[in-house]
């Protein structure tokens, strides 16, 4: 709430504490704040102040309510606006109980940047909480963090290569669940509601955490035929209706007859670690399915696959970009893929990871070359307004040689009822 | 995606937008767009640009990818990153296809507020944006819109409330379920998930929308026992551990054993409108709970009528705050109500609407009386470390002449298996 008092704080007995299922391993922590360090090091910036959830979930491990405070050298502090024993339970950095923006400033003065260099992810921090801190320090230097901590967190570490994967496996058992189930006369609803009851059940923590200002994800989007061919405002190829304008995408109320492609995108979620995959169910059996949507199905697999089979460390991610967008102008598929003209089409894949729209992204502009442990989602979509979407979708883990795909269903079209 | 480029965009039939089952009233969003101008005029601001989701979406009637030009005087305009036919499909106000903000520049050097003052509402607005803006129009004065857009939203028309009292429906339905359900040996997430199932069956649009930084809702909390009573850094009475440290709240896998109290606190969510409602169950029968709970439980209930009893239009919710914190001393419950030492406890309701955190805020500071059309939510709750938390919550509607509670579950204990 918007109130300034401090609240004393309960106390959390060790015993409850024990019970947290998975805790990050402290060495993972000491090793992503080292890289983020050595960072800060090279931009010559003197301190970076975390403090959006998935930011603070990374270099703290603990979800936490404050700031995440890493100088350039010397040890992480964590300054804890609520719950502070529970986040000290959580994290190895020493937490301190601070509840005011000028309690940080005591601090940071404390540390003796007050005239340095202090860098904020400006892409998530509201302008608020900026510009009281900048005018509270008028000789301090405010940069952007957003590139730098963003590039630590693309590589992963093979601790959270393993909760992707595991992430991925409860959308097999979803995926599993729903081509099982659905039948025609189902609505998109209904779909999306087994889908994600299923998610749940794999241990799919819920909560899915997009970067993006205004970006809003829900497990992912279950639509089919016309209304996955939607646009909505969300950055991303396919939308759907929504069941009210207040959500402004995914499942309509329309029920399913055959003939309808089903498009499943559906992310995982395993402690913190998102995945995501795509595949497309054939209502009423696979004779039911006009012979070209297939076509472009089986299309967008073979893209999936050549570029997949480009991805390797040392080669940039706007070249398989390109390679993406040439496959689908010599198919005179141009202005259906990713739902746009393929020269204006934003991306073909994103990276994953804590949050949907991690590092690196597919797309013009991304020339940093891959290195092992990015994972990235490949998703390659077609469009057809009025009519369907068709697509597939995987995401990989960038390896020594080449990339690892996660755990998935067949790329096959699959078929329900 | 993180891309400049504008991408073209593919046509919307008219007919695959009639099937927007809930299209916002115009004369609603005329309505709002007015109330927000008499204050734009009172506070002696030329323009509101308005850019989150729960702002637009107020506005504009539609979930878009852009702002939303309100000036003080003269008509509403929306410009639109993505999607722009469907945005004018939902919206009565003219949309523009505009991507980068240069455009936007242009635009308000064109509507002649270059040297004006310009309102943003900078709690949630991302700092980059803010800078972006800020920089390219140097001679503008930039204020910020929070507290005027807040006010004007937190007085709802009736065609919000009646989204409201939907919304409660939903949250009944998933109560009598869960209560009818549940049993010993199911654990807290079975619970959780089973609400939320229902939640999604009764028409929720799974997206529960908070205002504050890092706030992040997920229909609602669902625990028992010392879990209910495990703080987070969520800002709210109860916390949970959640599954993982992800999560950082919530339900954990504990099985449920005969004499836990079931804390069920669940949002409801129709065409974009939120409830809010907090129910305990007896798991094992109301025999198996400890007397004394069942008093602090009847206690928390006395609370919330003697609360909702002195409230009207006039009522400063400060007042009403006041006379909680007096109730808990009187009764002895200093150090456990809302989790916190009486004379700390941050707030006992607040607003709810498109946010779950809107104004009024039944905390100290907020001494602007209600009025009618406003919705607060109320929720006196007890905190036993180490062993239960118990409570209720209802939320409320001021009327011309006291308080209206949304619909909701009888306010006795409610027992399972």
């Amino acid at each position: 709430m918007d109130t300034t008092a401090a609240p004393a704080e309960q106390d959390i007995r060790p015993e409850d504490l024990a019970s947290f299922p998975f805790q990050v391993p402290h060495e993972e922590l000491r090793r992503r704040a080292a890289a983020l360090q050595r960072r800060l090091v090279d931009a010559d910036i003197d301190l970076a102040i975390v403090q959006s959830n998935a930011d603070v979930g990374y270099v703290a491990g603990s979800i936490l309510d404050g700031w995440v405070l890493v100088p350039a050298s010397g040890e992480v502090r964590v300054l804890a606006r609520r719950a502070a024993s529970r986040v000290q339970a959580e994290t190895c950095w020493p937490v301190e109980r601070m509840v005011a923006v000028r309690h940080l400033v005591a601090e940071l003065g404390a540390m003796r940047v007050e005239r340095g260099r202090i860098a904020l992810a400006l892409d998530v921090v509201p302008a608020a909480d900026y510009l009281k801190l900048a005018t509270a320090m008028p000789d301090a230097t405010f940069v952007d963090l957003t590139h730098h901590l963003r590039n630590v967190r693309a590589v992963k570490s093979e601790w959270e290569l393993d909760n992707c994967r595991a992430a991925a496996q409860q959308v097999i058992e979803a995926m599993t669940t729903v081509t099982y189930q659905v039948v025609p006369g189902h609505t998109e609803m209904d779909a999306q509601r087994l889908a994600e009851g299923c998610l749940r059940a794999a241990g799919h923590q819920g909560i899915v955490r997009m970067r993006r200002f205004g970006g809003e994800m829900f497990y992912g989007q279950v639509c089919a035929g016309a209304n996955a061919a939607l646009p909505a405002s969300l950055d991303a190829p396919l939308g759907g209706s929504g069941q009210y304008p207040s959500a402004g995408k995914g499942p309509s109320r329309r029920e399913l007859v055959a003939g309808d492609l089903l498009v499943l995108d559906l992310m995982g979620c395993h402690n913190g670690y998102l995945s995501d995959c795509t595949r497309v169910i054939a209502v009423g059996g696979i004779d039911a399915i006009d012979r070209d949507l297939l076509e472009a199905q089986a299309w967008c697999t073979g893209v999936l696959e050549q570029v997949a089979a480009a991805a390797r460390p040392g080669v940039a991610p706007s070249a398989l970009y390109q390679l993406a967008l040439e496959l689908a102008a010599d198919a005179g598929f141009a202005d259906r893929f990713m739902g746009v003209a393929p020269d204006q089409a934003r991306f073909v894949g994103h990276g994953i990871g804590m949050e949907v729209d991690e590092y690196p992204f597919l797309a013009r502009g991304f020339d940093d070359p891959l290195e092992p442990g990015m994972v990235f989602a490949l998703e390659p979509k077609l469009v057809f307004p009025g009519r369907a979407a068709v697509g597939i979708e995987d995401a990989f883990i960038v390896t020594e040689t080449g990339v690892e795909a996660l755990p998935a269903m067949p790329r096959e079209v699959l078929v329900a009822g």
